[in-house]
């Protein structure tokens, strides 16, 4: 257990894919001594509510009882607060780290903010132009691994980094929701993005990743049962 | 000029709030020597499609050729290859710097992101909500000038940082906003923000922003005629 990571207590919930960030981030820096508290998202803890009272949301650290918010900044967060422990996910070069930021915020921002749309449509043609969308950001991202890994393995280089990390999340719920959806949605298939599809299993198959990330039969069954119950209660409430 | 400040380009757009942003940073940092070159964002540059691909927006930092994208990314990569230069814009503190990029990345989803929306209205009931939403913003913005100004002048302390910058881009914006829209729509206001508003004032009145950001009576004038068929233009192409 790297030092100081007893301090640390992390607000979560189980199928949450901004959570296994955070999580796989810890796996991979060895900070495995944490405290997890699972959050029931239909009724959410004092604690979360005080300790994210602008969204509301998972994954939150506290370290030392202060909270860190947002996956991505949690995990920049890792690097700077305990860099002698693992990996850092960002390079130290300026100009790689800049890129980094720029393409996991493309994740979130082109991938996920159409994804999530084609996951909530209420019709055929909205879910279409949704899914449409999230495969173009997943073709961007195609250029994004040649820039990035330089040939090598991961966004990262040999291992891992922050960009890794913000797509990494989504692989199992990509594959869960391709099960879910019952037709091919083109999302990290290797006729579409052929890099991407291989860098997708080598990602899976990560101890980090199997260690955190549920199955995708598991977030398969969730995301036909469960899933937009709680999706149109987060949504509809703005989360609270 | 600081070092290597030479080798700078800026590709920006006058009226630019996101452009402003980084403007003001090198003139906080003292490198005014950069080259800038203006685009038009009606038909852009080669080199602005060539350097921002996936988004085609300024502001673009070019950095001995290497393009930097994205306001809040540009302002962190002026922190981190000119270390040397004026002062930096995160703290050195972990938590201070995860706090700071949360509230920066708030303005942009939650205030901008809201705003942007009332600006582009079409009919008055849409207008008053995602007025109302971006008002809403500025309020929680007025809790996280508490927690992190601690009392002194600037959301950094004695003097501007990240997120001043970060919500600093638009002021002289709201102000022009307020002049068009004719009404009070209730930003940045003393009644309902009262902190914010002396800030606003503090922040109008720095050099780096006088020399950078267009007057405000300029700005209602775009804002009155040429603003929303550019925005139209923009939106209505995703940026092309």
């Amino acid at each position: 257990m790297a030092a100081g990571a007893g301090e640390l207590k992390l607000l979560g919930f189980w199928a949450s894919p901004f959570m296994h960030r955070v999580q796989m981030a810890m796996h991979l820096k060895g900070m495995t001594g944490y405290e997890y508290v699972e959050e029931d998202l239909m009724n959410k803890s004092e604690l979360l509510l005080s300790s994210n009272p602008a969204h509301k949301k998972v994954p939150v650290l506290l370290h030392a009882g202060k909270p860190v918010c947002e996956s991505m900044l949690i995990v920049q967060y890792l690097d700077e607060a305990f860099p002698a422990a693992g990996p850092a996910f960002l390079p130290a070069d300026p100009h790689a780290r800049a890129l980094a930021r720029f393409w996991a915020s493309f994740v979130d921002t082109n991938f996920f903010g159409s994804w999530i749309k084609a996951i909530v449509a209420t019709t055929d043609e909205e879910r279409a132009a949704a899914n449409g969308a999230a495969a173009a950001a997943l073709e961007t991202m195609e250029g994004a691994f040649e820039e990035c890994s330089k040939g090598k393995a991961f966004f990262g280089g040999d291992g891992p980094g922050f960009v890794d990390l913000a797509l990494g999340g989504f692989v199992a719920w990509i594959r869960a929701y391709q099960k879910v959806a019952g037709a091919d949605c083109g999302l990290l298939v290797a006729d579409r993005t052929p890099l991407l599809a291989a860098w997708a299993d080598r990602f899976a198959a990560l101890d980090a990743a199997r260690a955190v990330v549920p199955d995708v039969g598991r977030l398969a069954e969730f995301a036909s049962r469960d899933m937009l119950p709680l999706l149109h209660h987060l949504l509809g409430k703005a989360g609270k």
